[in-house]
């Protein structure tokens, strides 16, 4: 993808977001100007990603500030708006985290909170860079530096799931930069595709060779050596290093722990929820059942039957060989914890 | 599904194949007379399972030998077209076992030919009933008496998949006769669905309560303690146990290892082959990458972008718990292997 392509972009009185709902079909940026608007662009995924929904939030609060102006909210009114951004995923840290440290500028304005918001875009796309470095170093030490990589990914952590670069993609584009990646294998990401869109679209904008692969086909493809490691972002880590990733994400980590292969996890300190002791406090989203029994709006499945559609599962802190944040690389399954070093 | 329906069913000069390509949105049976016909079936998924491959397999030998009258064929020319036959999809070893069986009756006539291939159906049926009881009864005893079962199942093994009744579904319909089921869910297999379509319409037509979940949601559903055991069928099983299964297979076996849940296949004798020793000899079906690119035809991830599309993964036999047949179950990762008990 274009560099200057953001996910999330500030217009000067507006966010722009790229409807991720759309794509690779149609490149459609949605002009956002109403904090509702915003909350189901959240909800429907329209932008995704814990660290783009933690840019969107953040410069959300300016959203309301603004709305509040136009409509004449009480300062009541505005923080009941932000409250509502705040909660429009249960999941993701980033994005209370986000909007918290935005909104302690609230009572000095506009202009500071806007400051706040381009600077947690701009730290998210320097922790991105950083930990994309630390992976790829991380990987090829433990891998071996005599070949490239083949490099398997569950969902999207690209650009367009963060302030730009991306998390595990990040480490991708990383290797891929260096010379020192041969393939990716993209698992689809069902139900939403965030695989076979997102990822694929980025790999093809970036000219890296790929693979699309059912969900299904990971955990053989790893088991049959095909694999050098797998590299996933996360959407909040418990303090002992469990990991709440994509649904799917955990079938990859028992996938890689039998294989003998790395698992590392890339994701900002700011997904680290130091308040969250382990996996089991990390409410995990269930989502509309629809979203795996249609395809396009078609039903294809038959209509007595529900849908069980969790977004999210927790791989827990023994799967995970490492995790690299801005801040390096943890080895968290042989005791490194994230509660211990990142305080 | 009414009990009289039969995913395949000999007319009397013709082969009637639901199509399963179809299902669940229309119920259409496709009558197949011509031998290059019941190739294309195979291959095209309109008959899947393998022991309902079998059967198709095995009165597509009739098939030929009737298409071979008509069109004044060589004996030659009506054994290459048995050959093609059998050789339409190389993992499920079903299709050659039965297929090979009723050629043996070649030289005694179309009567006897017939005579062979309707027992081959009618031994498949009684098998499914056999080890549809055994599995049920080993869950029970394995599982506990106390309460109903929470089964999870990946692909279709049902009636549709077999010559009637269903292999792990056979179970699954088992302990639901006997009111010892609770819940099923049915992974939606991708990337064929034969999961949400196929699984979930033999579910719903019998009033089994279930969810149709993504692939990806198989493991966290596991680990979470939503599932009692997981029940899945087979299209090859080697000598030393390890199982060819429906891709995703493994990933489900992966995740019930760790959790200490039990992992039943259940398939008749004849999915075992004797002849392959590990799962390593298994030659795994690669299947068209646009299967995994594209959805009813319009392309969903980027025209760069390559599938990778095994069909099928190998289950090694340290994560199968048990093995059903018709003649009983045998305890694998303990132990009891297919090449010491079933020859």
């Amino acid at each position: 993808m274009p560099r200057e392509l953001r996910a999330v972009d500030w217009t000067g009185n507006s966010l722009a977001l790229i409807d991720q709902t759309v794509l690779p079909q149609r490149t459609e940026t949605r002009d956002v100007r109403d904090v509702d608007d915003l909350v189901d662009a959240i909800r429907r995924l329209v932008v995704r990603g814990a660290p783009a929904i933690g840019a969107a939030g953040a410069y959300g609060v300016a959203l309301a500030m603004l709305q509040g102006k136009r409509e004449g909210w009480s300062r009541e009114e505005v923080l009941a708006a932000v409250a509502r951004v705040r909660a429009a995923r249960p999941t993701a840290v980033n994005l209370m985290v986000c909007v918290d440290r935005v909104l302690a500028r609230f009572d000095e304005g506009l202009d500071a909170v806007l400051a706040e918001a381009v600077q947690v875009q701009r730290e998210d796309v320097a922790a991105n860079r950083a930990m994309g470095e630390a992976g790829a170093d991380w990987l090829l030490k433990r891998v071996g530096e005599d070949r490239p990589l083949r490099i398997l990914t569950h969902c999207n952590t690209g650009a367009l799931a963060t302030a730009g670069w991306g998390t595990a993609l990040g480490v991708v584009r990383e290797l891929h930069a260096r010379g020192r990646l041969e393939v990716v294998y993209a698992d689809e990401t069902r139900p939403l595709l965030q695989g076979s869109r997102l990822t694929a679209w980025e790999l093809a904008q970036e000219g890296i060779p790929h693979y699309v692969q059912a969900d299904g086909a990971a955990a053989g493809t790893i088991l049959r050596g095909a694999v050098d490691a797998a590299v996933v972002g996360a959407d909040r880590i418990a303090a002992n290093g469990d990991t709440a990733n994509k649904v799917g994400t955990v079938g990859v980590a028992l996938a890689c722990a039998d294989a003998g292969v790395p698992f590392l996890v890339a994701a900002p300190t700011t997904t680290v929820d130091l308040s969250t002791a382990t996996g089991a406090g990390i409410h995990i989203e269930l989502r509309d059942g629809a979203e795996v029994l249609e395809w396009g709006g078609v039903r294809t499945a038959p209509a007595a039957s529900r849908g069980h559609n969790p977004a999210f599962d927790v791989t827990p802190a023994r799967l995970v060989t490492g995790l690299a944040t801005e801040r390096g690389v943890l080895e968290v399954s042989a005791g490194e914890l994230p509660g211990d070093h990142l305080k």
